[in-house]
């Protein structure tokens, strides 16, 4: 693993960029990223460039020895742009033109915005792509940030209409995979059918779903020729792209087939504040934190590429500016953090930024170094993961990428689906994978995140928890398995056109379940379930209620609702599950699953993760007290010789991490 | 009472029509309501009408032996016709044109949309008017649903302007009812004045009642022309439309005058968790619905329509889709509320809907019907009904309508003056309502809600819990009653102009009251004020307290404040509250209004309630646990047989009911 | 001290004024504001004036011997004339044109607003300029009511770049000051400088603060426009304003420099329920108004205009009609209200308004009558002030101003910074100078609200809760004073142009606070942080961290947070802040300073409030029991007199005043 930073020269006097540089090296970086919001730099005017600065800054950074990664600085299209073209600023969900000011204000839809994408990739490419300091590519920065997948722009509309007509050829076709004989919503044409907005009460959710899925093609479309321009001219460089946490706007694993490497962008302590975490989390992890906040994203991007490559491509290094609230992580989490990246597979760990900067936006985004250029705490933390890194040496840089038994799949469509249809104010599906990955991770568990389409061969354990469309294709693999399935619920709910199926959930996925759904319902915050297993375990659900019913005697009911019915259900090696369940719910069917499959679930300590890499394991401690654990020791090879400590203390140090090889 | 469903013909299969129809009898449904929302597929094209499909629809249904609601389809004005005519769209409060995709996207107030309305509403009366299994009609569907009712389209204003003349006669007239001199708001023509959208800060509240009272009449015009249409082709059939729950976008009782019977839909579940409804309650009530939901629209909408008639168009018959939370029924509510129809005076209830649609925004809505014809839940208690009504006959058939002792006033322009001027935020006169019926309902009492101009002459006790404005004759009415009256907070706080009295509060109800209102104010939550009842009976109240001033010796102070100032007051046979009580306060001060009216209000179990229909009473449980309760024995007939068990167990089932015949 | 009234002749028949006139002067009341809402009425037609009526109404109360503040119509342009100029309307952050029907829809950036206004201002001038009712000036009403700074309208954004072109000089010096290089924001010319409105995330922080200021321009361009015209037509009048409570739409000191006397509306239980407080605070303070409400900005506006001229322009008399809750005062806090200003220096009190009227938006605000012209609550109060200070007389009128020995620093354009940038979701700058104005205050403390450029020598202690930008000039007074100086949190975190300062925070205050703040954090709610002193006192700390670090031996840590770390300094006699601390907290540290100060605070029961004016010490019982506190016997004057009591009981009677002579 290496370390990174994100640099902007242009943001600093260029007497500072040498020093900078050599700082850099000096504390162990070998990547930088550059230029990605650069635009009105390297083009100052229409079609005057100016690449002598940058040219200057590329020099300066390759001569301290440090690898370049080279952004399309297509995030931030310039004031003199989209005055030139108002037809490249994307329009709201409230039909507004977006105002120039901030960034991302241009509509991927737009077909001028497309031309001068690619010309000012062009140009950064043949200007770059050869450069020998030039290690790798980003593809413009965080596609779809702050909500701009979506636009409702006039050429957005229009090429919506194509879409729907590449899609379905005939608009009779469309009319009955949307189902519009409901509410005499029939089109005759192609051209009759508007974006699914402004309408006085819901539109419809196969309109809606199409709409999505539309902008996401619009997205890994844009991504596609800027990858197709840098490959043309920059041949040989892996291409990646910065993705974001918790983010659902557009298909991920569509846009990252195009890709070499795919990067994203971790703030634990923001996301901790932003996003479905209650109060009391919010507190309890609010310098740290949630534990599995990095882990599900590191998890879910080493999924994405062929071959597994990623980074983190922003690492958080101290307090944001973003969250409601923007608290300062503990003492010894930047490099806890990125420590756990490296678990998990990291090939980078990049941090954001190098130096605050005093102005704009995110003046209050702290960096390694403050705007003073000292050198803040999280600069202190990187540095010593420097060392560390160059202590260690091979035993990391050897380490093969984690092989987790346990699969977990994630499914960007199926998660639009319930965001359309939640059924439940707070059925929000993206919480649920997590909250069912947590539950995996508390039991020790490593574990891939997939897409629907990944080879689900070699896992003993697969875990659907929001597969609301499964595919035929997904399902003949499932089939084909041999591993604990455990299906959650609104599993197979929907058709691939977010119908109801024609035999009623679990659809395509009845017989592996073994089970129908007669009904379902949502429950009101306050409502909750208590479940009770034949041996006397009990957990309790709420939001969510699936009504079971076993379709043969095969069907077993292993946990019960206070009223009998059915609540997790087990055929053969499926398990299916009704409702949402609490953290012990969750641990107790994912514990039972597991060890079904032959793996070893463990009841960690509270606030400490472990994950395996090769014979490595780490282990971070998210709490601020010394906690015990160390890997078992290996059953079939009674003599082997007990783990050694390559780094950390024997207990767990407070915001440490220990590492062992075995 | 009869059973009814609605059905979608135009959904399915025309295999399938046949075998419908047949299950549907075999149940015990003996009317289907259809064609509400099929003008795509009845005119698929401008002038193309296409009735092959629908004729041998109805032909089929006639053929089961089943009546026929037929509908006008003017819900969901297809995509070719907003096309065609853009200025049919209305325009929000927003100002932004309404998109095409879900439904009620028209404005009431466009020409086109009025012509185009006539034009197919014609064309479906023409086509179906004597057609022998046409047994009634509906118009439309659900008017002002997803807040409709409100327009502010160019046809709207030029409309509204028109409406003030014809109010108002001169400008001068309207800038007096006004007030315009407050704030400079004169008008010199009624062409200066605008829709009251889009001010900086709240518009003057007489211009928002007088723009809520044009859209009310413009509902009600609206539905006249689709009344006379449907006279004229189809005379001698009964013409209905179905209300909403706790809506009062339009003024009900101005709509209803041009019915033969209001029908309302009916969904328990749904409306207990969007409305205002505490946490607890949505969770206490969340699979039975609040018990008092379904019987004060019942009791409301009894009130409408010249002889009484009224039906339950859309009964609730499992998880709907578009409540917050959407929980399934406990088994036997479906029955249960059917009976409680029946107990309240029902003709028909009607299921909404016969099969769960699989495709567009209702996919997730139940049916009696699951999607892949399989009997749901509510199918199996919706034939139980039918097999019990069966075997009861006459005894139910030949019941008189309930004949209620007391009455509750909901008046619509008195809801909209405080909804328009709430004073405090969380001054809901609709909850109020709602409250004071729900202490009435719990005291074992039968209620009539009738508007204003109702005849009260038959009642023992009337109570006006919002009466915002009472207008001359209706103050007349109450003076010439000798019922007992029971006069809300606010009572004749404004002038029909919403402007205040002037001699203040309550108005023209000064004499009845015997009082004067002071001041009042409202009260943020927390603060509750203690009232303490002569005979140490204790209560509280919140929300709202007046200031009352008894204004003679005849009134008698019978609950104060913990500061010794009134809370309750009693001139005569008028009972005057200050405050919004708690459910003990009302329940107090009813009660003792119900015993000087000579009724015998009782403490029912909590969950329980009872209406009675000529001899028989039913009684409803709306917990989990058997509750006893009986008619009392009839003291001015000590010989008379004890009560006759026509229906249900002695102890009244949990979610059940018990009929007796006195 | 005076009393006054708001009046309001066009609302009332004429035959009601003579009597109203005659009332008013018995009751003490000695002057009258008119006019401000009297467009329409002034000019019925473009250009025809009819001012018979008020001419009329002018001499009645002139007759009565009551002085007249007459007022600029300007808040309410009538209808005909923003439809003859249609650019009159401000546009909302939405873009969206505002409508007509209520008040201050007007663009303070028009072209064609300033011509109208200015005409209609000479002419009222030019009419009432010489009488010799009229006193004194009101110009327009309540700049900014209803958030009516902002206006994106074109004349807006035309202006803007104008003003920036002003500010700037060149292209270059803003993109400089702003920082545009970040994000491509980058101009090339002052017109292609938009509003920041509409962007699809937050806009660039220096363009909103720019944005901020030049609207605050605009309202001070505006403002003395009409002052210069009111000098020139009635010379020897003084000319006020009427600001608000709790507002920060522009800077008040900058339209004070034009203004003879500042007066504001003062509505303590409006302000209770609308503002910050919490909801325990709400309502305990329900009918009393929160202690500190009303002298917060007593002495806010005291320190607006040269010579501490200021008045309460509107007095809430009783309920009023705005706030989402509106409670009645408790007996006795009108007077107690009016007393209270008087001890702060107020040179007029005057109730709004005098008879509540029947109709238009505020017909449910109370006046000091009711609308059948009844003496209400309020007005017997104030008659009851009338009398009392008839019979005090002299020792009142010739009491000095109040001459605190403690200035509090309120800076707008701070309170804009941290506005913009919060950083926390709670951080609200506005609530953290009342917090330590009430800690002040409970404290015993007089205090002086004073602006960035007021003369501080004469304080023995200043306090600067939210001084995010200090300017040089500020911190030479500072560092020149010999006073006590507590900084808050973020003291001096910002440069003029919205940046982080070069050597970070407390940037030009470094010096003076002996210390830097490596990084700062925003805490969500429910992380607090104990504070511990030497001494063992302890108080606890939310919302905000500065991690302070001590520059030299001479800084002393007095108080650390649990992890050592500290949390107040002090640096000679400058205390410096870390964090948002409680009312203990500010109790401490505030009270610490004071007696370093040589002040003495003292612990006064809670709900009692002091001040003094010169031998005058007014308390004031926010309570509803008697309340025991005096003043303190002189130290320096053992054999003084003990202290006459002028008005009220030796215990401070519940919601009463007790003034004392000392």
């Amino acid at each position: 693993m290496q370390l990174g930073v994100c640099y902007y020269p242009e943001h600093w006097p260029e007497a500072l960029w040498a020093d900078d540089a050599a700082r850099m090296a000096a504390i162990g970086i070998r990547v930088v990223r550059i230029a990605e919001f650069a635009w009105s730099r390297i083009e100052p005017e229409p079609g005057r460039f100016d690449w002598a600065w940058l040219d200057r800054a590329v020099q300066t950074l390759h001569a301290a020895g440090l690898g370049i990664v080279m952004c399309t600085p297509t995030a931030t299209p310039p004031k003199w742009l989209v005055d030139a073209h108002p037809d490249i600023l994307a329009h709201g969900l409230d039909g507004r033109v977006r105002g120039f000011g901030s960034r991302r204000h241009s509509c991927f839809s737009s077909r001028s915005w497309r031309a001068e994408s690619r010309r000012i990739s062009t140009a950064v490419a043949e200007r770059y792509g050869q450069h020998p300091a030039v290690v790798a590519w980003q593809t413009d920065n965080e596609y779809g940030c702050h909500d701009t997948v979506l636009s409702t722009s006039p050429d957005a509309r229009a090429a919506f209409r194509r879409w729907l007509e590449k899609r379905y050829g005939s608009v009779a076709a469309l009319n009955r995979a949307w189902g519009t004989v409901f509410w005499s919503q029939e089109y005759r044409s192609f051209d009759e059918v508007d974006l699914p907005v402004g309408t006085v009460t819901e539109a419809n959710p196969s309109h809606r779903l199409d709409w999505r899925r539309f902008a996401s093609d619009e997205v890994a479309a844009f991504n596609r020729e800027q990858v197709q321009i840098l490959r043309r001219h920059s041949p040989g460089r892996p291409v990646s792209h910065n993705f974001m946490g918790f983010f659902t706007g557009f298909d991920h694993h569509d846009v990252a087939a195009d890709l070499d490497i795919a990067t994203w962008d971790s703030y634990p302590l923001g996301f901790t504040q932003d996003f479905f975490f209650s109060p009391q989390e919010k507190v309890r992890w609010a310098r740290t934190g949630h534990p599995d906040i990095p882990a599900f994203h590191h998890d879910l991007y080493r999924g994405m590429c062929a071959g597994g490559r990623w980074w983190v491509m922003e690492q958080q290094p101290g307090p944001v500016n973003w969250a409601r609230w923007n608290t300062a992580p503990a003492d010894g989490m930047v490099r806890a953090w990125t420590w756990q990246a490296c678990a998990h597979g990291a090939e980078v760990v990049s941090y954001f930024r190098w130096r605050q900067a005093p102005f704009g936006q995110e003046q209050m985004h702290t960096g390694l170094l403050r705007p003073d250029s000292v050198t803040a705490p999280g600069g202190h933390e990187a540095a010593q993961v420097g060392r560390e890194l160059q202590a260690l040496g091979p035993a990391l840089t050897d380490a093969p990428l984690p092989q987790p038994a346990v699969a977990l799949v994630l499914d960007y469509p199926s998660l639009w689906m319930a965001q359309i249809q939640p059924q439940g104010a707070d059925y929000d599906p993206v919480e649920l994978c997590f909250r069912v990955y947590s539950a995996l991770r508390a039991l020790g568990l490593d574990v891939d995140i997939v897409g629907p389409h990944a080879a689900l061969g070699r896992y003993a354990m697969i875990v659907l928890p929001a597969q609301l469309h499964a595919a035929d294709d997904l399902v003949q693999r499932l089939a084909q398995s041999a591993a604990q399935l455990v299906l959650g619920p609104r599993a197979g709910a929907k058709t691939v056109d977010l119908q109801w199926p024609a035999d009623g959930p679990p659809g395509a996925l009845a017989d592996l379940a073994g089970a129908r759904v007669g009904r379902v319902e949502s429950l009101p915050p306050g409502l909750t379930e208590t479940l009770t297993w034949d041996d006397g375990r009990q957990a309790s659900a709420s939001r969510w209620r699936d009504h079971l019913e076993p379709t043969g005697e095969q069907t077993v009911t292993v946990a019960r609702h206070a009223d009998g019915s059915p609540a997790v259900l087990r055929h053969g090696r499926v398990h299916t599950v009704a409702g949402w369940l609490d953290e012990a719910g969750w641990q107790t069917v994912l514990g039972d699953a597991a060890r079904a499959a032959g793996l070893r679930p463990q009841t960690l300590p509270e606030g400490l993760r472990i994950s395996r890499r090769g014979a490595l394991t780490f282990a971070v401690n998210f709490t601020d007290q010394p906690l015990s654990w160390r890997p078992a020791a290996d059953d079939s090879a009674p003599d082997a010789p007990p783990p050694e400590r390559l780094l950390g203390e024997e207990q767990v140090a407070p915001q440490g991490v220990t590492i062992w090889r075995t």
